[in-house]
């Protein structure tokens, strides 16, 4: 493992982290708070990157110490990230500001305020604004940056970009992460127009476009998005959510002029299906408690795309919804998104596989001469990838067990304890009961605290980055 | 798909559930209850059973066949279990007879029963001798009585035995069956008279051996084994449970002097290593409710065993324990016993290969050219072997999510849905909340009792075979 190296990848993000301070400092001079926080913060971040990016390393740089560094870089960037709002002073506690940044970065948008309204406008713009650097990836946007790191990049991207296949939209890696950082502006820049059109404040709609491209899922409003009551700007979310929750590839193809392939492709349309599948079984479930069944699709619609693009905001308190619908909503949140997309959770192309790969084994009984493979978007998957996916799963179920195991300890019911890993790994957000959509992560221990913000990394990284962290091999020289 | 022989399969079956009414019968005449039930069910099942068997079919007999056919019969059989209930007139209505009758044949132990002890001695005999006919297995029965079947036996042993790979002991499949029905016979007969000898009354020791023996969980006590308030009872029955989730395999391996084999064994040693950690962190978690820390310990020893080995006894009201201890409590009802034990769960040998293949895509991380395999006893795990397992863990998933959301429509909160689905597709028994140790399932709908029954078949039978019945190919002449 070449550590050196690795320690000056994790100074360069540090530099990039400090430069991003600039955005919420000028909220703060510009509403009249305090810059304080995000100067100091910008000072430590700056210093500590400069001393990290000066470690002279040789440039032998392989998939392990892509995965490795990444891991590092993760739970650098999130914990440095909640240094803006310990000097705020508006945390409760170090742990509480860690467990916000981390749902920041990670794009979880769960929280430990219990009162967000009288946050500074500085502090609630870096906290969405995390959600916004976390979604399309601190390496991704390092890459897209600094083209002239002389090492293979994509080793770097890989280990970070969402979903079972990696692939670069054009043979450079530098050049793919500034299509995709294009792209992600360009929406986020879309989206705010259209929540101003639909009547949000400027800032307001800064916010929630920025909880949106990441999927994040923080509002600047106690009751989220449901705090406008507007049609308007549900419709705006619900589009763009949804929008983010789609492999970037696909964007890539339109622009391409590619629409054939995107509408052939397996995944997209799998993802589509579980919205309009979802969305129906809720309205009808929850109609009843409405005016009308188009009020009750409004609210479905709105909640069903919320939990599987794993952004989080609420229009409505899915814990008073029947309990379906609430299963439903867990369901959704095991599934998540398309790969390669801001969105978490397992994703579509995973269970897709592994639906595919069930029909198989159904076959092979009753034709154990077939030879049959599993197709997606028509090509083959290989062996070797099915078996990683099938894996990837079996891991994830383990990791949302034995951290529902340590939340445990807290106290709570079961419904609380594993949902909020649920939530926590699958980059969510909101829970059921106590954690739901009206609730929040105060009342948890510090140790539930740091075991839930090490799920929020391991769930954004799907897993095996950190577990790289925690291997005695990858930490042996050679 | 040789249809023809498949129902003839399904009557020969239906003889031999006919034949083993002969025991309750027998009950029911030495105490003086009325035999009616049980003379009109083995009726019914003799009638249906030799119609069945009478149809003419080719001997044609593969692996689709085998599956097809274990899917059948244990939904046949589970059905036709559900008779000698239904006659007796003491359950509320014929849905809670085929819950309790596939309860039953499963092994899971939960019941729609409010009040156990005024049963008839009879009824309560069939109830747990159910048990014990569906833990070694209906068609392992089948093979040992009727060793002229013609047919390649094998492929019904193998669809209905639990576990990621199939073997037999010696080369004949019903040699093999006479030699674990033996074992089986030989330990229940042991635990039956060391039951007697702790203090049990003949009557009730048959009842917990058949319900040990076959990992099932029904008593004729309300309080279950805590009615006895005995520790000798307690340690019997530990130790037994225990013995009957062990692949019985080890006790043909001690039979044929191998001992060394056994300790070698990978699943034996990970099992024992489950049930020590899990009873020493809950001993920890309960001893403050307890006196000392040996009634802790006695408590939570009994309870890991009947957890893990999916019986569903109980000592002790989980229910009431810390959080952490039930949460414990759950990872045990996904994990289980052994392969090729009476037990449930998804088998240790899974979750171990699950583990270390999950240790190998760390490896692949760091050391990509190295092509590493995933052993178990020493023996390469075949990938082909390696992507079943990991599949079926997926699916297994899917199925407990699936079948909570049925469940939940019932209302019931998210903890009682979910361990409900849980301990059915797990075949244990008592789930959380309401379903508890000291609850039962006669709170639920008709439909949630349906299809919690399905999915106690799906456990039982390792999901395929249910899903075979369920594939219009498996339907299409060939």
């Amino acid at each position: 493992m070449n550590l050196k190296l690795v320690f000056n990848l994790v100074g360069r993000v540090l530099i990039v982290e400090a430069a991003s301070m600039a955005l919420p400092l000028a909220a703060a001079l510009l509403y009249g708070e305090s810059p304080v926080p995000f100067l100091a913060a910008a000072l430590l971040m700056l210093l500590s990157g400069l001393i990290l990016s000066a470690v002279p390393a040789r440039k032998s740089f392989f998939a392990r110490e892509g995965f490795f560094a990444v891991g590092l870089i993760w739970l650098t960037t999130g914990t440095m990230g909640a240094m803006p709002f310990f000097f705020s002073g508006c945390f409760p506690s170090f742990v509480d500001c860690l467990f916000e940044s981390f749902s920041g970065f990670t794009t979880t948008g769960a929280t430990i305020l219990t009162e967000i309204e009288s946050l500074p406008r500085g502090v609630l713009l870096w906290r969405s604004f995390t959600h916004w650097l976390g979604g399309m990836g601190v390496l991704v946007l390092l890459t897209a940056l600094l083209p002239s790191m002389g090492i293979r990049a994509h080793y770097l991207t890989q280990a970070e970009s969402p979903g079972p296949v990696f692939s670069k939209l054009v043979p450079k890696q530098s050049q793919t992460s500034k299509i995709q950082y294009g792209i992600y502006c360009a929406l986020t820049l879309i989206e705010t127009l259209c929540l101003r059109l639909a009547g949000m404040p400027w800032y307001d709609s800064l916010i929630h476009a920025f909880s949106s491209a990441g999927t994040g899922g923080f509002s600047n409003r106690n009751a989220s998005v449901g705090a406008y009551g507007s049609a308007a700007i549900d419709l705006v979310i619900t589009v763009f959510i949804l929008l983010f929750s789609v492999n970037f590839a696909m964007y890539f193809l339109l622009l391409s002029r590619r629409l054939r392939d995107v509408l052939e492709s397996d995944e997209l349309r799998f993802f589509l299906a579980v919205v309009a599948l979802s969305t129906a079984l809720i309205t009808l479930d929850i109609t009843p408690l409405y005016e009308s069944v188009w009020e009750g699709l409004r609210y479905a619609v709105f909640q069903v795309a919320s939990i599987v693009s794993t952004t989080g905001f609420a229009t409505a308190d899915f814990v008073l919804w029947p309990k379906t619908s609430q299963m439903i909503i867990v369901l959704l949140m095991f599934c998540g998104a398309c790969a390669g997309s801001t969105g978490g959770g397992m994703k579509c192309s995973r269970v897709l596989v592994l639906l595919r790969a069930i029909r198989r084994e159904i076959h092979r009984i009753i034709h154990p001469s077939q030879v049959e493979v599993v197709r997606l978007d028509g090509k083959v998957v290989e062996e070797e990838t099915l078996r990683s996916i099938t894996t990837f799963m079996g891991c994830y179920l383990l990791v949302i067990l034995l951290a529902a195991l340590v939340i445990a300890r807290d106290g709570f019911s079961f419904a609380v304890s594993f949902s909020s890993a649920l939530t926590c790994v699958s980059n969510v957000g909101p829970g059921l009961e106590a954690v739901g959509p009206s609730g929040n992560f105060a009342a948890f221990s510090p140790l539930s605290k740091l075991a839930m913000s090490l799920c929020m990394v391991i769930g954004r990284l799907e897993i095996f980055p950190i577990l790289v962290l925690f291997s005695r091999t990858a930490w042996r020289r050679n």
